[in-house]
């Protein structure tokens, strides 16, 4: 079920017009409100529509995803795991439910209103939730967590401050969605405080190493997909069956130690300086609500290797945001704007080539991005790159000023689509900052 | 329960005593027979003995691991977070039950048979079954998969080969266990063919990379640790209680594309050149049997820093091997004998760094220790050693020759421990390679 991107339509649940999470948005969680079991939901306004209790009316007896209540669960894997079918025919079905009035689906196909949820205040009363009054947990299980280095401004950033500024990029980044395997453990959901990590660091001029808690703590503005079925382990997936396996998409902050790591990446990468915590938000924005945001990708200059190539726009235009509010700021400023549409490598390349030699993906597995950061200063995603390596101070509207995040300080991502008539959130990441142990 | 070295106690199970899991042994596993649901047994001569069948007839009653039959479970991560008193009460029950006659442990301390299983003809038809005649399963789901890149003989030999030989070690690998997030959807049992992965690779003389099957398919020779409790997330593993988080111990081939590696690992480490397949054994050794075995672990200048400071011997004393039989060869040649007792790093130094930013351990992750090297080019333990970067080709038995793997190799990793009255074996962990799909 995907909208046009001229779509009017409306729910009848009123606070959904003019929210981040309207009826064309609909984007899955796992919620639990005063001391009730987790179990899968969609936000819609200010409400939470509890999944599980619409499948106990009854309501899931037409769509794909059978009698077993895949909606009383605590993490949204086995849903994932039915596929895009029982993706699509739930979406319809919700659709169906929560619309207001009649109306047509992108390829103008009518969607009649199905009036049993709005005509029973008894089941209203069950599965309209207060979004306000629940507690949000991990979309899913991840069993596998996998960061990938997909945007040309951060991976020429980067390169011109350590490496060399007249030839930033290694010469395998344009060729390979480079990326590696990331700590599924320490993957929490927004609204979880970081604990400043300890670790070995050492400075240029010491001969050793000392062991304390990080100096250089940072963020990595990033998106992530949530993948659907597995595939065989030994059998990669086809670039034309990509989209089978992709669920959909969550903000990611990918919390980084850079003196930590600084220390210990050579020679095989980031470990402890990025292990400590990654957040993620808990509503995951469906690839079909996506549809309409699609743009092309940036021109891919050498072209990519033929298990590569992808047919159709594989770019999304989400506009996101860095907000960092300090302890003393009862506000706090944006300190970045960009947009995912400046990725150089797709979620589908990443997909395949993670898939490429046979490596088994499976449902829930989280695939971040890498730090999103866009052509302008203003639009990079992390702060190293903001305050260019510590040499331009961040200055804040409390007079405070930061290179690296400070005890204290809370860290909000936030990521909209927007179309003429209607937004499509992703809602926020957030975290704050506690000392260290 | 800890037999002294010279332990001379026997099982009443007579093919246990001269094999490699007598009663000293008793690793544990995951198995099935005749499709019968996967369970858990320990490995006892040519027996495994059904601990899911003595805890259904009440043997485990007396034990820390309560009413509920943990043993029937496919996995062992329940029992594993279970904790060390749990995990010490059943040893001690199972060596009871299993022993030919009185003995004492290391501690002097006396353990009196107890005669209910031999004597019930029924149980022992139930709780002992033909280990010839099993399937073998991944011991634990593994959340969490890490490898470690511990022997400086390897690191040496690599470093030597790819970078400076009169400076081989970079300067961290003194002051870290060296390490990096793995593929924990891949990990799989000993017996899984291992697919030929594909991948991007990129000759020297050549202007852009091709994609297709790797050349140059290695193995790499390890020993991992499988943990039991938790840490909380943000509350680091202190070195005094390391023990507490170490479950058991099994053999991991971490099969390895050189090729695909090498084009790919700058800047964040090896990917798809490891993540198609990691192999590891089905029975897991605990810490209490190996403890007969422990040694010093080689001296570390410089020292290191305090918070990977352990008291007692972490070195193992462990024989192994690699066995490489070609596709024409019916018996396959030694073609490494190396020692785990050589490793720079300990198995407590590794997970105590793992832990030490706050990163969460998980019952059941995978701790590989990176490839096992001794310091003679026969005590190697991956082929890009053995055959000093193709230079030096492997001679076998059969006349053939080998660099790297060919398709329809079979690579069997084997290790023992080896006391003057009775062995401690990992058994094998073996797989063949067919070709690329």
């Amino acid at each position: 079920m995907i909208f046009s991107k001229d779509s009017r339509a409306t729910s009848w649940v009123e606070s959904a017009n003019d929210s981040q999470y309207p009826i064309q948005n609909l984007p899955y969680g796992v919620f639990s409100n005063s001391g009730s079991s987790p179990r899968v939901g969609v936000a819609l306004g200010d409400q939470v529509v509890d999944l599980c209790a619409l499948h106990e009316a009854g309501l899931f007896s037409e769509t794909s995803v059978g009698s077993e209540n895949v909606f009383a669960n605590d993490a949204l894997n086995d849903f994932m795991a039915m596929g895009v079918e029982a993706w699509r025919s739930v979406r319809r079905q919700l659709v169906a439910l929560l619309i207001a009035e009649r109306t047509t689906d992108a390829c103008d196909v009518a969607i009649e209103p199905n009036t049993t949820l709005r005509e029973d205040a008894g089941l209203r009363e069950k599965a309209l939730v207060t979004r306000a009054n629940v507690q949000m947990h991990l979309p899913s299980r991840v069993g596998n967590f996998v960061d990938f280095y997909s945007s040309k401004e951060h991976a020429t950033n980067i390169g011109s401050m350590f490496r060399d500024p007249s030839n930033p990029l290694l010469p395998n980044w344009v060729h390979i969605p480079i990326g590696y395997n990331g700590r599924s453990s320490s993957v929490v959901v927004s609204g979880t405080d970081i604990v400043r990590p300890s670790g070995q660091t050492k400075a240029d001029a010491a001969e050793s190493p000392t062991f304390g808690p990080c100096r250089l703590l940072d963020i990595e503005l990033e998106i992530g997909f949530l993948t659907g079925p597995a595939n065989k382990l030994g059998s990669p997936i086809p670039a034309d069956k990509a989209a089978d396996h992709l669920f959909g998409m969550v903000l990611v902050n990918d919390w980084s130690a850079r003196d930590i790591q600084k220390w210990e990446y050579v020679p095989l990468g980031p470990f402890l300086g990025k292990s400590f915590a990654t957040s993620v938000s808990p509503w995951v924005v469906s690839l079909d609500a996506l549809a309409p945001f699609r743009v092309a990708q940036p021109k891919q200059d050498p072209p990519v290797l033929p298990y590569l190539r992808t047919d159709g726009d594989w770019g999304f235009d989400i506009d996101l945001r860095v907000h960092l509010k300090t302890a003393t700021m009862s506000e706090g400023d944006t300190i970045c704007r960009t947009n995912f549409k400046y990725m150089y490598w797709t979620i589908a390349q990443q997909l395949i080539h993670q898939a490429s030699n046979g490596t088994n993906v499976e449902p829930g597995d989280l695939y971040g991005s890498g730090t999103v950061s866009g052509p302008t200063p203003d639009s990079y995603g992390s702060l190293i790159e903001l305050c260019w390596k510590g040499t331009k101070p961040i200055k804040l509207s409390s007079g405070e000023e930061r290179k690296f995040l400070a005890d204290g300080d809370t860290v909000i991502l936030s990521g909209c689509c927007h179309a003429p008539n209607y937004q499509v959130g992703f809602g926020k990441v957030c975290g704050t900052v506690t000392p260290a142990r």
